[in-house]
């Protein structure tokens, strides 16, 4: 039996990733299953015969080398013989840390196959923008169309009672929609970077999250996120984009056309990686801040010929989404030019404010640090409920809690006015302007209107994301941020009118930076630079960035996306700290589980 | 001796990079000379007692292997248990990928220790940001007064021949004055990026480029940078900012406040990576820009750690750069907005111009090719001139091969007219106009102009920057393709009015499409779309540059840097490209050298 099973290994070994039978468990039910099983027979396994192959494996290493000293003995009758091999050596090898593939095109024995393989890449990249931009298209105009269904029923409504009751209704129905296709497939559910995190760290996402590459889990994650954003929730929109991207890339990896670029891991993490970039570079055509972001969220080590490639897919998508733009012929700003076209003077900051908007980035630090310990509480809360055994529990968890949350959202989004009731960015443009708010913003004082709006969006957002639905975290902190910051700028503006500040440049450096802060990712600030193409506040918007990273990261809350990972138990390679006066003691687990080709699961469980 | 020895590297180990001595050999001479002396006993040298060690290691191993399984089959027991060590495990830890120096706070025995090295770090990286912005406008003030001399002394001068002579003869003894510089300390010749590729692999360049890091080295860089530039030869100035500022981090981290940061080479390392973005950044104030540029300039895998370090040093010499010039009172556009301010229209391309943009990033990788083999051939011969044993190609290489090509420069850009009369980039902002150019380009033809421009650039490129003296290469390509994007535009727009095309945008797509295809990093797109602030052209001047790229990748000519990699023959670790069908037998090489702890100098020579 063990003989077959290494036999079974062996051939699984030689499939591609996404068809390997050993790796796979159906489901964790049938995991623990198998455990039981084995569990009485687990104990004196087939742990006696593994010392000769290792044996006879060092002996063999020990022969090598000895040989390999030999050779390089003979060869060292010259002086300078070692110096000229290592140089002919390096002359014959193509070393661009860029080129598409690895260089070393000398080396490859078939030219033709090299140059098909490449272009087959190539055009897989291509593909991969190609199908992103026009998919986030439409479900933007899904979700849009959702968002103006509920304003018209609005306007319908008589009077301010019903107009409330027409909001919160279309919120909760929606809601419940969006919650309802997600329990058609549950790991449609959260954000999708937290899992890109693991799975980019070589951890096969089927392993812990049954059919998460499902063509049902696809569905569901495209009907769920056009109904919780349609529904006015507060969540995003790029997580799911990320999820989404990657469920295309796996089932266009199983066509056989391109079945080859999943043979290595690695070849397959690469495309996973670009699939990242364009899922968030085709949500608002920025190129850059996607490959950025799908860098960031590798976890340690980022092999830098990824890089081309990320950047490939996502320029490709952002070119796509353009296109499909044009040919809807869509009034949005973006066809023609940036999401938030921003409307600064030329020279909207001068080097002195440079303070204030490092403070203004210590600020949303400290904001960022209490709302990440809101949202680690309530997701943990709403976990343990999920997990109970009280019947009660689980059906408040699942029912009763988003309901509750969707009141509470549609209520605390319609009270406050007008200003309050966006969830999308495009209506912020106002926020990012040289002039006054309008009137709307005015009702009671503009410092009201922006606290109130931010303190909503940094409330509900820990509420909302944490829900069973397909969700993103980007869009709701760039608007918390921005109404933070501008109300910033108009509160220095009023106090100290002689430096004369522009209010709206710091309402873009507060998205930028409550961005970043909450997502643990600079990439956020390139984004908002590229949506608002206002690239002459590039100092200010990275300034205010790194402040809030650095305060956030005096406190020990962790990201947006590690916090999820870290409380719904997903497995990851965690990044270890080691100090000078570390020990490898200080950083190994003194119980190590670890497993080897020969290791049955029996043995491991 | 053997045992000595292996004392002596055990201490070694424990002191920072920078002091270890087993590492270090004062010059190529002496190495060769140490070669020479122990050539005689190295056939049979100590190879005998390796195996003991070997052997004894192995048994080891295969002791500790039993253990560990032993320990895993006594905790698995319980079949739950494993899912819930390895949760218990992911919780514990600090994940985010962007932490400062890692996570694992929770760790560190001596909470106080630990910040306060968080604080030395960070004060480290901003420090770097504040030596390098003064320091870069320093150099840069000084260049671009002899720029002025020249412009001053043309001026006096009577009649054409004469002007000639003047301008002739300032480039002649500016290159004279740069080369007899570089003569006191040969290291500083050329671009520090070829360099940096070589010691970012993890090899210490004191090994095969003795003073590399030395003060003096320092002094001919900046002196030789300052005289190349302003004596008006085609050569920029990145490269050498790359150079400047790892000495600086070198002699910081000699300080005694900062000498626990190279203790590790990998954190030795870091700091260099963060230097090099500083170097770009502070260049043209292009944060984004300097980290990728720093990220791709590593050659295989980068540690996403480095990112925010990079990004933080950039930052700070964008700011110091800025806050220079305010305090300097320059009148440089630098000092509120752009380095180049672009003047487009609001929507300065439609989408159905991107095949057209593709095609010039197309042609331009052709061009790209061509002026590469031209380089590798020009490299080749200097190089081979400057070895040979015949005294008059060693003085050709040294004296008159520097003067034709000073001459040449000089007639070269002189002749044609005012408009090639330039080599920064300050004055070049017409290109990337909307309106038509001005009449000093419309004397011939603006089509004669243009091409004039980019062949000259092209042509003269190859010929200095392979002189003896400190350069940079971005410069030139950036003028070199923004003449051809424009003549590109100029004629599709004349060609085909009906496209009603922007030609100024043709130019800033050329640009970035030359430089990335000639550097091979993307990042000078990157740089490019910063040192503009014209963000709405993100696409064209993705897909132009994706697309030279792509057309330099068919031919088998490397990046600049890569070349002179090559020819001056500096070690580095490849990139190997793996193919599905690849075996192990494929990629390693069939002489191999390698070295153990025991091996001795003698031994590999």
């Amino acid at each position: 039996m063990d003989k077959k099973d290494t036999a079974l290994s062996a051939t699984d070994a030689m499939l591609p990733a996404h068809q390997r039978r050993t790796g796979r468990i159906g489901s964790l039910h049938e995991f623990q299953q198998r455990a039981a099983r084995y569990d009485g027979q687990s104990l004196n396994g087939p742990s006696n015969d593994r010392k000769v192959p290792i044996a006879a494996l060092l002996r063999d290493e020990a022969v090598s080398d000895t040989y390999i000293q030999v050779g390089s003995g003979r060869r060292g009758s010259d002086g300078s013989d070692f110096l000229e091999t290592f140089r002919n050596y390096g002359g014959r090898r193509s070393i661009s840390g860029v080129s598409l593939f690895g260089g070393e095109r000398g080396r490859a024995l078939d030219k033709h196959a090299y140059y098909c393989r490449q272009l087959k890449a190539v055009s897989f990249l291509i593909l991969l923008g190609v199908i992103g931009g026009p998919l986030n298209y439409g479900i933007r105009i899904l979700y849009n169309h959702l968002i103006e269904l509920r304003e018209w029923l609005v306007d319908q409504a008589p009077d301010y009672t019903s107009k409330l009751a027409v909001w919160t209704a279309h919120t909760v129905v929606f809601s419940g929609l969006g919650l309802f296709f997600t329990q058609l497939a549950p790991v449609a559910a959260g954000s999708g970077v937290s899992q890109m995190k693991s799975i980019l760290t070589g951890i096969d996402p089927r392993m812990y999250l049954p059919g998460y590459f499902d063509l049902s889990t696809f569905l569901a994650k495209v009907a769920g996120l056009v109904c919780s954003v349609g529904a006015g929730l507060i969540v995003g929109t790029e997580g799911a984009y990320v999820h989404i991207m990657s469920i295309v890339t796996h089932h266009l990896l199983k066509t056989p056309l391109f079945k080859g670029f999943s043979v290595h891991l690695n070849g397959r993490l690469q495309l996973l990686a670009a699939a990242c970039a364009v899922g968030v570079s085709s949500l608002c055509s920025s190129p850059i801040g996607g490959v950025l972001f799908s860098m960031e969220v590798t976890s340690t080590y980022y092999l830098t010929s990824n890089y081309i490639k990320a950047f490939i897919s996502a320029v490709s998508g952002a070119v796509m989404l353009r296109l499909t733009l044009v040919l809807a012929q869509s009034k949005s700003n973006l066809a023609t030019q940036a999401v938030l076209k921003t409307q600064f003077p030329a020279s909207p900051f001068t080097i002195w404010e440079i303070p204030l908007y490092v403070l203004l980035g210590a600020l949303l630090g400290l904001l960022r640090t209490a709302m990440m310990w809101f949202l680690r509480t309530v997701a943990e809360r709403r976990s343990a409920c999920r997990k109970s055994s009280q019947r009660w529990k689980q059906v408040l968890a699942t029912w009763i809690d988003p309901l509750v949350v969707a009141v509470l959202t549609a209520v605390l989004t319609f009270v406050p006015g007008e200003y309050a009731q966006h969830n999308s960015m495009d209506d912020l443009a106002i926020l990012f302007t040289e002039g006054d708010l309008p009137s709307t913003w005015q009702v009671v004082s503009k410092y009201y209107a922006l606290s109130v709006l931010s303190a909503v969006f940094m409330f509900l957002l820990p509420l909302c994301i944490t829900l069973k639905i397909p969700t993103g975290i980007w869009v709701p902190t760039f608007i918390a941020g921005a109404a933070f910051g501008r109300m910033f700028g108009e509160v220095i503006a009023t106090l100290f009118p002689a430096i004369n500040v522009t209010p709206g440049t710091y309402a873009l450096a507060g998205a930028a930076a409550f961005g970043s802060a909450a997502t643990r990712a600079l990439s956020v600030a390139v984004i908002t630079l590229e949506i608002t193409a206002a690239m002459s506040m590039i100092l200010p918007l990275f300034c205010a960035s790194l402040a809030a990273m650095a305060v956030s990261n005096l406190f020990k809350e962790k990201s947006v996306y590690d916090t999820l990972l870290v409380v719904s138990g997903l497995p990851f390679l965690p990044l270890i700290d080691f100090e000078p006066t570390t020990t490898a003691g200080d950083i190994v687990e003194p119980c190590l589980v670890y497993i080897t080709k020969k290791t049955t699961i029996a043995r491991v469980l």
